[in-house]
């Protein structure tokens, strides 16, 4: 096997090229960021702990019927994905109000919704990923219309697939950030990763963050926290890596 | 006649009841703020010149069949208007990049758009009014989906309606801030002002800026500009105070 250069390396992940054109492998990193680049930290055990979750919660995605780029876990810490033609465009599912949307509309963390809140960011370092809707990914020529909603739909049928499944393994899904793409058919998958990264994950019981707010908000026990996770997980189903 | 006390001071309105419990009377002041109230400022004439221009518009607006709160003018600076319940989100619709949106997604000032934007604003002056969608309306029970709808429809229509009409007089419609509300009968119907203050115009051959952006960016030739704005409307058909 020839070693093959990566493709890109993100804050928290590393994208190589496998030997077939529609795959990748993505490797994750013990690396964390928070406050838009400005608290950095290395969590030894935070990438096999995040791959294992990942594939843990694309497999229950998959199972639900939305088809997402997994294809197979490959070591500890990394997974096989198909290439996708990535939408621009984060979609954030909120089950309960907590972190930005907090502080942007005043609400108490934990507080109820009457429905899941979608949010869209434009995929964008530079501007610090602005929020937009619809209308702008339109305007913008980012996506079409039909496009964003066929994101929307399936983000919504992720929520409804894992959080009944993560409330009975004793975790409360408040909220995640999904990204989304074209498989080499042409066809709508979810991509990137669901981890402690990406989602917010609460105890059930004592509604306590499992997640990376505990590095967000200097909380300690970060690597504990997503053992505790991946513990969950593995625990009532036997997945995992 | 009993001098009524006013039910309601904004930044640039007085809201005062009537004899009529269906109807309420709004003053435009002179005054202007910009930057959150950072800068403030008197400018003699604006009062009369918003509610010279907004009279123009919201007929305009009516003659296209979207119904509005406006009933009639009453003296040089003031309307009787229609009582409605308030929707408390402000309608946002994009003709061309500029502002905060410009700001935000990177753009030139005036770059085209494949379509419209929408964007929507909750009122609240404690939080600056945050950015929401339909989801966050729902989600907090500000308004149900279908009402949006109905405001999005509606903010659309007076676009078409006004955005021709205004190029007929040599301005172009670049962006305005809408605001919708329920009449004593429950049908929606636009409500506050369509003004310098609330609408860009640009001048269609220099494309410079005849409304508020002129006090926002020190420009200077503030009222001149509005009152520019008011001679097009009013030389053309005849309407005005």
């Amino acid at each position: 096997m020839i070693p093959l250069d990566k493709l890109y390396e993100g804050k928290a992940k590393i994208v190589y090229p496998t030997e077939r054109l529609d795959e990748l492998r993505i490797v994750f990193k013990d690396d964390a960021t928070a406050g838009d680049g400005a608290k950095r930290a290395t969590l030894p055990g935070k990438g096999q702990l995040n791959a294992a979750i990942s594939a843990a919660l694309f497999r229950m995605v998959e199972e639900e019927g939305v088809p997402t780029h997994f294809v197979r876990s490959d070591g500890p810490d990394a997974m096989i994905v198909r290439k996708l033609k990535m939408v621009p465009v984060e979609v954030v599912v909120r089950n309960l109000a907590a972190g930005s949307l907090v502080r942007r509309l005043g609400l108490q963390t934990g507080a109820t919704l009457r429905r899941p809140i979608l949010e869209h960011n434009l995929k964008n370092d530079a501007l610090h990923d602005p929020w937009v809707n619809a209308t702008h990914v339109e305007a913008l020529g980012i996506a079409s219309a039909a496009e964003l909603a066929e994101a929307d739909d399936m983000a919504m049928r992720v929520n409804q697939a894992l959080e009944p499944a993560l409330a009975a393994r004793g975790l409360i899904l408040v909220d995640f950030k999904l990204e989304f793409g074209r498989d080499t058919h042409g066809a709508m998958r979810l991509g990137d990763e669901i981890s402690c990264d990406t989602c917010r994950f609460w105890d059930s019981v004592s509604r306590t963050p499992l997640d990376k707010d505990r590095f967000r908000q200097d909380l300690g026990g970060v690597v504990e926290a997503y053992r505790e996770v991946w513990r969950r997980l593995l625990g009532e189903d036997g997945e995992g890596a």
